[in-house]
């Protein structure tokens, strides 16, 4: 028995949501909403997935989906996210605004109780997966510090972000480690008319996503120089330090390289399936991962799964 | 409002779990049941927490527990779990036999929904949180391998199994990895009279737990010497290379270095909080790690982790 799921826009997101679906054993893709601002979507090969201008177009044309994964930028992303639960869709959102999150939960778990939905917000891998890392090293080693360092990569989330600012038409912001958790950001833009680097760097620093950390800015000419330098690679490096019990010096580490969007996407189908489920059982609310036993994120039966990863 | 906790078995286990559980902000140990068999017990001590001859004498002295905690060598655990769950007690125990799980999740599934109480099995680090990180890791990278590689340290169920084997008095196993997921065993044994080397390694090699892995057996002259060798150091290198859809390479890793009974005890003691709460939900079962959203297993507010580790 397969699951449908919708996608809503068909950036680099959108795009390894489809892919992923299509090697899902228990996922069909019945269909992608093409948004205007979607990037460079003309020549995307969609492989068989049809493509709509809207929700509604899509709802009139193809079967109601059982979940739609969002693939737009965070700050729209629980805007629409409300809008579905409140219309019975259960939603999958890879919102990633630290800051916000609290309120968002608060925000969707009110429309989907009236929905009689499932939202799963959060659900990338920062926030999302390494979510559950921070909370499973604390239960481990309840004293300490976890430093979560990002990078070196592309941050898709702060990229976005700048591309929205006024005055740079685009963007490509690199994630760079500093040690303990800090980072600095290094952005490549493409100026609009008029406006200087000076004034990039100041609209970019003076915005919430990169307002803590050290800034540097470089002009490049044009998107097609911006390319040179937006590969989507990533990473993290997870460290805790602590004490469980009376044991000092418990040293807990996890550290990925990644394809940033496609594990993102992958997170999102997993998120989908355990949204599916959740709304079978009747357990209508805003989830976390954190929120989720984690076997719900893996197709088959639960004592296959047991006998096979615990 | 605190849970209670009572402690069964004072080994290495039950006495760092004495500890974990003093730390608790939301924990208080009633009492500990000393077992005959219980190593070393007359010298450590309990910090206040009183000890019993057997689980009826404790109940007969103090608050009856809202869980059981389970220092039991593992081929003890799940007959001892059974029991208590039929009387109706949550229980969380640790134990280790990867071959056996799916079997002790049904029986004590079965005991946990007669006795109306909640049992969390395998509920250490492996099995345990390593369960968790492979489950996720699938979930983020569907194609690919995981390899998990333990040690090198003091495995503590390879060391109790040996012990109870005959011709053996006494007995250290070190765990080594060789890479790729494979494992040899240096075991270091004291010998009881009539025993040879060659007798020990036959009875040692014969053992399901030994069967699979290279083993080398040494012989040390007493308790004494074995201490040398005795130290609860161990760790574990996950490593999954695999695929996120369409993206190759995705590189996952969790590493940790950490004192073997301490890591157990902590995680016993928040799988403890969880199966205190599921019981409160009246979500009568078997647990293992992977079937409880993380966020169970830290004590405090919903909203406040969530804003603090999502």
């Amino acid at each position: 028995m397969a699951f449908t799921a919708a996608v809503l826009g068909l950036g680099n997101i959108g795009r390894c949501v489809i892919r992923s679906l299509e090697q899902a054993p228990d996922f069909t893709c019945v269909g992608v909403v093409r948004r205007a601002t979607s990037i460079g979507t003309t020549t995307y090969d969609l492989r068989g997935v049809p493509d709509f201008p809207s929700f509604d177009d899509l709802l009139n044309n193809v079967e109601r989906p059982d979940v739609v994964i969002m693939g737009l930028p965070s700050r729209l992303s629980p805007h629409a996210a409300a809008e579905l639960l409140s219309r019975g869709f259960n939603t999958v959102d890879s919102f990633d605004i630290h800051d916000r999150i609290v309120e968002v939960v608060g925000t969707l778990e009110n429309k989907a109780e009236k929905g009689r939905a499932v939202a799963v917000t959060a659900a990338g891998w920062d926030p999302g997966t390494d979510s559950i890392m921070r909370t499973m090293f604390e239960a481990m080693a309840p004293v300490g510090t976890t430093f979560t360092n990002f990078g070196r990569g592309r941050s898709m989330g702060h990229s976005a972000a700048c591309r929205s600012l006024p005055g740079i038409a685009d963007a490509t912001a690199i994630t760079i480690p500093l040690g303990g958790g800090r980072h600095s950001r290094h952005v490549f833009v493409v100026l609009e008319k008029g406006c200087t680097q000076e004034q990039a760097y100041e609209t970019i620093k003076a915005d919430p996503y990169f307002a803590h950390d050290p800034l540097n800015v470089t002009v490049v000419r044009d998107s097609k120089e911006l390319e040179m330098v937006a590969d989507a690679s990533h990473g993290v490096l997870m460290e805790r330090v602590g004490a469980s019990g009376a044991a000092n010096n418990q040293h807990l580490t996890m550290e990925m390289r990644i394809d940033n969007p496609a594990l993102t996407a992958q997170i999102l189908v997993a998120s989908a399936r355990a949204a599916v489920r959740l709304c079978q059982m009747e357990k209508y609310g805003c989830y976390t991962l954190i929120d989720i036993p984690p076997i719900m994120l893996l197709p088959g039966d639960r004592m296959e799964l047991l006998g096979r990863l615990v």
